[in-house]
């Protein structure tokens, strides 16, 4: 950055300096928080918010403005109080931190309009940041993004999944700063102020490295410029700390890991000392109000892409076609038509048939090897930053990305996961590779929409659906191959279901989903054979579910209600039946795999682990039913 | 080894061939599988296992033998071909892989008595071999352990938070082998055969690194040999192979992971070509049979640790303690009467309340930093050599184990996990640092044994009896103090329930557990003054559940159950009463936190969202009751 070294640095002391005192001040009016672990990236924060950042304070979501991602979001405070420095809002409300009435949550949330995804589970924001650098690279825009980790963070394996793609990818618009203060929350960090550690893995990962004294602003801004100037490849700024830096009695101390200053006499000591650290700055005064040091990024004139009309399905009903096949298919559709929607692999994209669109977008296809974490985190970063992200893989792998699912629904960000080969029917690979549990993974999470559709048809409708539905979105598909059982021109929604047979005198409800609506149809063959009839309904949409319809299926089939899926019993179809039909008094009940299943041919796996056509035929013998003339 | 190599080298080179073939045949037979994922790795296994290794095939359990690990598990035929040639069983078993009928599954699991725990997650396997690792160290044995991994492996995270650990603790008697053979499922690998790639990176860790020509079996030897006399440091042994070696036409071609030879004219020609390596073996008789050639371990003479009684709890009524405080208390105790007993912690001891552990036994305590997955991997390879390992971390850190914990299930290895911190009753610190979906995880899992204490002194109950239950296991604990409800003689039981209140007038049942437990004690004083009764129950084992005794407190209670918990409502409490009591037509009203929470003061959170005491009166006084007089 071209400025006056000898009157920036003065001023960016005091900046630093005041960041310090509103995290003391915040912390200990709220009682809790991480006073120490802001001090110790004070230097860093001044110099990057006011010395090196394009942004626009008052339009913190500028398209072409620089991002600056938190990664050790137990910092909040000081994140707070750089862009209260910066004039987003009153400094006054930074003594709300905390408090339900506010927005400045403990760890930052996209309830604030400048933070693009939620932080606070360690590891996380480096691979959100990524996304947020590919995304630039996407629009061809020339913002940067910054992020700022801890150094007891870089434990997490995460960060090197983050630290192999970025350098693969060569992301040379993303600058990551590590804190080490070397302390952790509970001990010394793992390497604690050994910053050779730190320097060997990320230049063994492919990263530029530039180790500085982090309370040297002249090195800080130094190694922005370095950063900026590398090409080719990520750079990772280590900057050596001290936590609690500013006051001394406990500046580097133990001990003091997420505790605030007592109001009123420890807290007063702290923040006079720091007082006394204010130096003058030359040609100081209103002209120089901090904000007005922030270079604007340019206005955002770029054009919004629309998206063209996609296709309808185009398969024949009989058709034998897997979903994660369909899947695959109908990304390529989507993608064809709307420049904003992305796919991210885990290297099984022959799997998930995501080498489809590699094939047709190869510029809007991100492999991630086999690192899941960083695959759904860097969806995060893409999402939050205006792309439609689709991440694909095993749906069973997808539970090795499950704290990032969980963060990505804290941020109500627009992820789209599809999950492949779930189930028992996946067959001779064995329990390993079956996924049983990733129903109740994303159910759990509130704002989650979960979709399972059983053909070609209403994939491809569901995929359409699941791009432009807000919030973060799962779809599980099947390794089997199923007939297409709706024409093309049927219609889906997101909390609909479909009633594939009824009639006036059915004695029993079978909600399927998946490879089991086909079980649930050859019941209805053999029980009609018998003159049993069944209702079959294919609960294509988890959650949202359709709640009204199910009752009504419920009461005009006599109250009996069973669900049959290829998931354990806990957490899938059953309970999402059972709660939404609970308050009209109606029970279900449920088949599901309930033991740990093993390797097998599809067909036999389904009958021994109690989830093919004859247990449906059972469950629905076994009712109390009338007899019928 | 101090071997003769002229004939060991010729020997070892006919058992590599026999490993390819055996590898080819069973993967053709069963129509699926990765034979070529095999063959790269042949030569490495026929020196570890009859070069180097010390272990009884007939005894695969012996405490003393050396370990071996499948990180690859997608290997599987080799490593059942292995053991065949060591004479653990008959070779014609090879042709039932994958087959229903038999134990040797497309990956391997624990229902095989040589395998420790199932793979077929990649990065898992190394994270477990550290826990068998630490498990010599903690009983004092030479035993080692070795693990071979894939390289496109090396791209999960888990295995750089491996690398981590495994140096720290100077784990000099763990030797990992990558088989670097260039190419991932759906693509060539990162790094290919790039070896200077892996290489850094294992050194940067902090490991000894040897590279290799994966296919000289000379070179192979002489690295297992500087790995066994490497002190205080972990080694990697980095072999360069080719993928599908032994058959021209596969050999290193991309195309060919996880296919199968067809059975026929294809299989055969593979077969005829390998046929054709074999050499002859100077003195090659029957007398010199493969399993002749391998090292038997001493006899396990180790006494057997007999656990001393642990004394009961000794706290008073009414005492304000944390559930996650009695934790670290009772597992003292426990560490204290077993030398089994280990705790392992991700840097929150000093919340977890394990540091108590900590002091009390430093020898059996492992910090592993930041790093959740590597945390739970260990804590399966210790419990897989008779440990009893806890470890502990913030419940919603837990998720990013979550991969690890499915494994874990499919192991059934008795790991037991104690998350902290559940719920929007932490307070401040907000969302990202709540677990309001941890029950659903392990509820999902079919045998989990999940507990959930509300005092301190059913939580140290419920420690000592999920500590000697077999399989995996998780216990909730909770932030806020609250009072001790029970007597320090009160028993409890897996499966079991408490009612805290009842009478014959009961118009309801609420069922809580944890801190909601104590809402509805509140909400039951304030409708008592309103002459409304309520029976109270604290389901603190949600898995297994108490069926029969919630079906008799719905029954007594005019068939109104309610339910109360600080968790998301799919997958929690709410669903595991509501599956309990479905078949005896019962339906549950679920009272659950429904949207993403925030951060503010633990009383506000539950009043704001959903599951406070007033919450409980208003679902209570909903209901249709009848009129008393």
């Amino acid at each position: 950055m071209p400025t006056d070294r000898p009157s920036l640095i003065p001023a960016l002391k005091n900046i630093a300096t005041r960041l310090r005192i509103d995290s003391i001040r915040s912390t200990s009016e709220s009682g809790t928080g991480h006073p120490t672990s802001c001090m110790s990236m004070a230097d860093i924060m001044a110099a990057l918010f006011f010395g090196e950042m394009r942004f626009d304070p008052k339009d913190p979501k500028n398209t072409e403005a620089d991002r600056f991602v938190l990664s050790k979001g137990h910092a909040a405070p000081i994140l707070y109080a750089a862009w209260a420095e910066a004039g987003a809002f009153d400094r006054s409300e930074l003594l709300k931190l905390r408090d339900i009435s506010s927005d400045l949550e403990g760890h930052p949330t996209p309830r604030l309009p400048f933070v693009d995804v939620a932080t606070g589970s360690l590891g996380q924001g480096i691979c959100a940041a990524i996304g947020s650098a590919l995304n630039a690279r996407r629009i061809g825009s020339p913002y940067r993004t910054y992020v700022l980790l801890g150094d007891g963070e870089s434990a997490e394996g995460s960060v090197w999944e983050a630290a192999d793609v970025a350098a693969l990818d060569k992301l040379d618009n993303l600058c990551g700063i590590t804190d080490v203060n070397g302390l952790g929350q509970s001990r010394a960090t793992m390497w604690q102020h050994d910053m050779s550690q730190f320097e060997r893995r990320w230049q063994a990962f492919g990263w530029r490295t530039i180790v500085i004294d982090g309370h040297d602003l002249n090195a800080i801004l130094d190694a922005f410029e370095q950063a900026r100037a590398t090409a080719g490849q990520p750079t990772m700024i280590l900057a050596r700390t001290l936590k609690g830096k500013g006051v001394a009695s406990v500046e580097g101390k133990d001990g003091w890991h997420g505790k605030a200053f007592k109001k009123g006499e420890e807290m007063d000591k702290a923040i006079a000392e720091l007082e006394r650290q204010f130096v003058p700055v030359p040609g100081d005064g209103p002209a120089a109000r901090s904000a007005n040091r922030i270079p604007k990024p340019p206005a955002p004139s770029r054009p919004v892409d629309q998206p063209k009309p996609v296709a309808p399905p185009n398969y024949k009903l009989g058709d034998q076609v897997a979903t994660r096949e369909a899947f695959g298919a109908a990304l390529v559709k989507l993608g064809d038509a709307d420049a904003r929607v992305v796919a991210l692999d885990a290297d099984v994209k022959n799997s998930t048939f995501t080498d489809k669109f590699e094939k047709a977008h190869p510029d809007r296809f991100y492999e991630n090897f086999i690192a899941e974490q960083v695959m759904v985190g860097s969806a995060m970063g893409l999402a939050a930053r205006g792309a439609i992200p689709f991440a694909s893989t095993f749906a069973c792998f997808l539970t090795r990305a499950a704290d990032f699912s969980r963060m990505a629904a804290i941020s109500n960000v627009g992820i789209k996961l599809a999950g492949s080969h779930a189930g028992i029917s996946i067959g001779e690979d064995g329990p390993s590779q079956m996924a049983l549990e990733d129903l109740a993974m994303y159910r759990a999470e509130p704002n989650y929409t979960v979709l399972y559709p059983c053909d070609a048809v209403s994939t491809e409708r569901l995929v359409a659906l699941m791009a432009y539905h807000p919030g973060p979105a799962y779809m599980r598909t099947s390794r089997p191959k199923t007939p297409v059982v709706y024409g093309n021109d049927e219609t889906f929604e997101i909390g609909g279901l479909k009633v594939l047979r009824e009639s006036g005198d059915d004695v029993a409800t079978v909600v399927g989903a998946g490879v089991t609506v086909f079980e649930a149809l050859k019941a209805y063959d053999q029980l009609r054979a018998e003159r049993i009839l069944i209702r079959v309904v294919d609960l294509y949409s988890l959650a949202p579910i359709a709640r009204d319809a199910l009752i009504a299926a419920a009461r005009a089939t006599g109250g009996n209600l069973i669900t049959v899926e290829d998931h354990y019993a806990a957490g899938g179809v059953g309970d999402a039946v059972a709660e939404a039909v609970a308050a009209a008094g109606f029970t279900v009940h449920r088949i599901a795999v309930r033991e740990i299943p093993r390797s097998g041919k599809p067909d036999e796996l389904l009958e021994r682990f109690g989830i093919s056509a004859s247990h449906i035929v059972q469950a629905v013998k076994s009712l109390k039913l009338p007899v019928r003339s």
